[in-house]
């Protein structure tokens, strides 16, 4: 991001797109980019998350929002040549009513892609650096309250004489980093979880599970990892520092808390929320409620003829305990994903007599040694952070790739690694595995996007697969249950004392069925997903995540989730919005799209 | 510190010292010295922390060294300008067995002052930034062993069938930092404290207790705090961000239990170390033992006739609850520096009848604001911070200056406060208070080196004196006791339900007294201290602290203490001479000085 030799177009660029936007004039806006242009909105402008695409899009964007965002201030970071032979910048500007940052990226000389993702609001900025509290009371005051006594305070009277703005459903990674956001911005939430402590729904998984992403992508907001942490953090380890997190950043965080039922009051504009509490009823009220029950929704478990009379352990691959418990028994696991793979090799480590696992459809296998290799040209990765390369930039580096361009961005990738890793996949075809890397090629982060499943990041199962202590049947189905077998669709019978579905999950939207009621999951429709048309990704295109971090067509309700990484960068933005709301901070949103697909 | 016109000199100086060294000609190296000078060497050449004074001093320092040191490949890493004209420049170097970082500071282009400070042992690294650890384990194992179960395991072992190398007594933030260094160092070693939660010692202390010093100057050792982090600390945030920190940085921290006895065998090398853990008593064999019981000893508590028959309360400073319980009642507290400042103002803000502060001797009284604004040009500031200035390189900023330079540096410091807060000092006169700056006027700092006491840093209490809501009387010393009065030296009565005894603390060798023998604590002579030959601090000379941080008279016992700063910082050396030790790295220790002073 040095100042390149391509600085004076990039700084033309903004400069024009600054006056542009000064005088309302949308057309003159659109006109500074080429005829395949996007401009991505992190809440700055649309008050939403939001891609326009093509010249039209942003003409019609921007006649909707100049008016009332008044972006001003356009002033350039840096700039510099892209590895394509584009060039590209970073710039800061601001609305009538916060701070953002930006980045353009030209081609020939024309605007492809930019970004506008706000980053403070005016008034109410996180208090910190310069700016961040004294902690000691100056001066003899009686009647002093300490901080202790203040956070004692907060903590007997948030959810019962006072009620929190916003009610976070689910205190994993994503439900932890947001409210660390809404705590920095002053706005007070609850989040629940139905474990006892932060970090346990990580504690409760499998033995052997750790972070399948390295940790430069995994810090969580204000408070980053020490450099001596592991780079897969193995799932105890993840646990404690959800803990502590939580602790240190005062999170409200009420355990072993379920949420059973809850409605929406429009004349009030709150909702009523059902909760038990350590098995006591107890009732909240906020105005917002965030389903923070991570990507994924309910757990998918099929309805198999035969099952109820099948005499050993059915579960789904979210139930799977890992450890000792299999010794001698026959496993069958159904799904060749990751889950699949985690707990096919758990089960073999802890002596299972056989375990085999049922492909039913095709999937990503990429080793995650390859992934890393990848990754250490990156933003996220230690010859970055050597570089000074803050994550929140990394994180605005990422953003600003619009959807709709990932796929080219990633297909070479995905080409280069099936040549690199040749002989790897030529031994899992043989074992029988039937391998994709996406319906267009483009590898594994489109299938997260798309789908958030289809793959499986090697750390070690794939080697037992190939070998076959780890059975494979593939392009099959179970087809029934018998006593102490499973039949598969190609009329094959096997043995088993315990079957697993790691048979991914449903749509968020799953969750709001469950918690609010069918209609408003039909509301909102599908979570996740950018309608790629691609499989488990109907179309039409989006340009967007479905319904995640932004407004729903449910008043009050909000989807949070993802990976740690998005966890990080998307609660930024929905902090702010809920922020604003609080404030009385006027937030049009412009483009909520139509729902298309119910779950 | 970037290249500055002075760059020339620097390194013509560098490179000559490198080449000097590199023959073994001490004469050579020392000439490059000026008529003043100072060599501080922070366990790289000597094994000790230890400053050579004078061209003489530093042949002699190299001649004992340099052919087990053999310092060689240093390497400037930037020059530039001082504040008074001088030059300076940043190098680093490698030993025999290590490798360092140093400064030298010229005057007149001749060296004035020289640091070298060992950074790391060669081949006992950490393992950090790309060296960290995976984290997964790879592949699939049979018998895997979770990062869980082995924390489990060491948990159970060490201590137990395992003998920790390294014991430290007392989990204060020194203790604390220096098992973090230790754990990443892989030095097995358990820390052991009292009460049963890390940060329970600050937790008990009275309520309105803050740190004194400002977080850019108090931030542990690899886990900065985030930058909303309170300015001042109040005790109970720096409790829980101690007790998270010992979780998180996996320390073996053994909580509620209490060192009684222990003995050094010499022919095992190794002491025996009887503890109460939670009630029950326990034998440890560690082959060091560090008292980390704070940078003050054991608290000096008189003995005053007529104390047996008085009806109230007495207590020294350290036993202060604070908080409500003293409405009413009529409170003597016998000191006039920190604690004395802080326990009148909690007892006032609690609505004590009355308060009386016993002045025995002149103190300094620096507003904290005023120290900020000092603080705010210094490295460690939020100014510094977004300079993009390390704590680690603060830290060899502050260490970089000899101990006998630091007068001459701050008596002007001290001098323009007392210009600029002169309506300050003079109601404080007015209201009887005796004031000093040090018996050079050095100020602050230095009482702090000197004696660790004498000073209060005023945030709101000297109002309360200067007002007479706290009452004063100075230049007297309690004389005798009644029944509810004392009696003070020039004959005044004054009516007493309670006395606290703010009156400090002995020398840390106290505390080896109480836990070995009083021959261990003769045989190491007072901890703390220069030798300044001013109030508390007699002399000779030593040229650095007494006892900290380095070898001690005593073999495997060494002290660690001092304010978080230091505690951070000197952990540093102290955790790396443990490790040479473990590892069998030969540490020859030049220049261990002798015992002058007992206590």
């Amino acid at each position: 991001m040095d100042q390149g030799n391509s600085g004076l177009r990039v700084e033309s660029f903004v400069a024009a797109l600054g006056r542009a936007l000064a005088t309302g004039d949308a057309a003159a806006a659109a006109g500074l980019f080429g005829a395949e242009c996007y401009w991505r909105d992190l809440a700055a402008l649309t008050w939403n998350i939001h891609t326009a695409e093509g010249r039209d899009a942003i003409v019609a964007m921007l006649s909707a929002t100049l008016a009332t965002a008044r972006p001003s201030g356009f002033a350039l970071e840096s700039s510099g040549a892209t590895a394509d032979g584009g060039e590209e910048g970073w710039f800061t500007f601001e609305t009538a009513t916060g701070r953002g940052r930006g980045h353009v990226k030209l081609v020939e000389g024309v605007g492809f892609s930019l970004l506008t993702a706000l980053q403070e609001l005016k008034g109410f900025e996180e208090k910190q650096g310069a700016s961040r509290p004294e902690g000691v009371e100056w001066g003899a005051q009686r009647g002093r309250v300490t901080w202790q006594e203040r956070r004692a305070r907060e903590i007997a009277e948030l959810g019962h004489s006072v009620q929190p703005y916003v009610l976070i459903v689910g205190g994993g990674q994503g439900g932890i980093a947001l409210a660390a956001r809404l705590r920095r911005l002053e706005v007070p939430a609850i989040v629940i979880d139905k474990l006892p402590r932060p970090g346990d729904a990580w504690r409760s998984r499998y033995k052997s599970l750790c972070l399948h992403d390295a940790v430069w992508y995994d810090h969580l907001p204000y408070l980053p990892f020490p450099a001596h942490w592991p780079v897969y953090t193995p799932k105890d380890q993840i646990g404690d520092w959800l803990e502590m997190y939580a602790k240190i950043m005062e999170l409200n965080f009420w355990g072993s808390t379920e949420c059973v039922g809850s409605h929406y009051d429009d004349a009030a504009g709150e909702w009523t929320v059902q909760v038990m509490r350590e098995g006591k009823p107890h009732t909240l009220h906020p105005k917002h409620l965030v389903l923070a029950t991570g990507m994924s929704g309910v757990p998918n478990m099929p309805e198999i003829p035969g099952m109820e009379n099948f005499k050993g352990n059915i579960y789904h691959s979210s139930n799977h305990p890992g450890g000792p418990g299999w010794e001698g028994k026959r496993a069958v696991v159904v799904g060749a994903n990751n889950s699949a793979h985690d707990i096919a090799v758990d089960l073999w480590e802890h002596n299972a007599a056989s375990v085999t696992m049922i492909q039913r459809s095709s999937s990503m296998v990429a080793r995650a040694e390859s992934l890393r290799a990848n990754g250490d040209r990156g933003p996220y990765s230690e010859p970055a952070a050597q570089r000074g390369l803050s994550t929140d930039q990394a994180d605005l580096m990422v953003a600003a790739v619009p959807y709709a361009v990932q796929p080219r961005v990633q297909k070479p990738v995905a080409d280069k690694l099936q040549e690199t890793d040749r002989d790897y996949y030529d031994r899992l075809r043989r074992a029988g595995f039937l391998l994709d890397f996406g319906d267009d090629g483009s590898g594994l982060g489109q299938k997260y996007i798309r789908r958030g499943s289809g793959y499986y990041i090697d750390v070690g199962g794939a080697e037992l697969v190939a070998d076959g202590r780890i059975g494979l049947r593939s392009g099959v189905q179970v087809a029934s249950f018998g006593e102490s077998t499973v039949t598969l669709s190609n009329g094959e019978v096997l043995p088993a004392d315990l079957v697993v579905f790691a048979t991914g999950y449903g749509s968020m939207n799953g969750w709001a069925a469950r918690l609010i009621s069918q209609d408003v999951a039909d509301r909102v429709g599908k979570c996740w997903g950018v309608g790629s048309n691609t499989t488990y990704d109907p179309g039409p295109w989006e340009g967007e995540l479905r319904n995640m971090w932004k407004p729903t067509r449910q008043d009050g309700l909000w989807f949070h989730g993802g990976n740690l990484a998005q966890a990080r960068h998307y609660s930024r933005y929905l902090a702010l919005q809920l922020k604003a709301r609080l404030e009385g901070v006027p937030t049009p949103v412009y483009a909520l799209p139509p729902v298309r697909h119910l779950g």
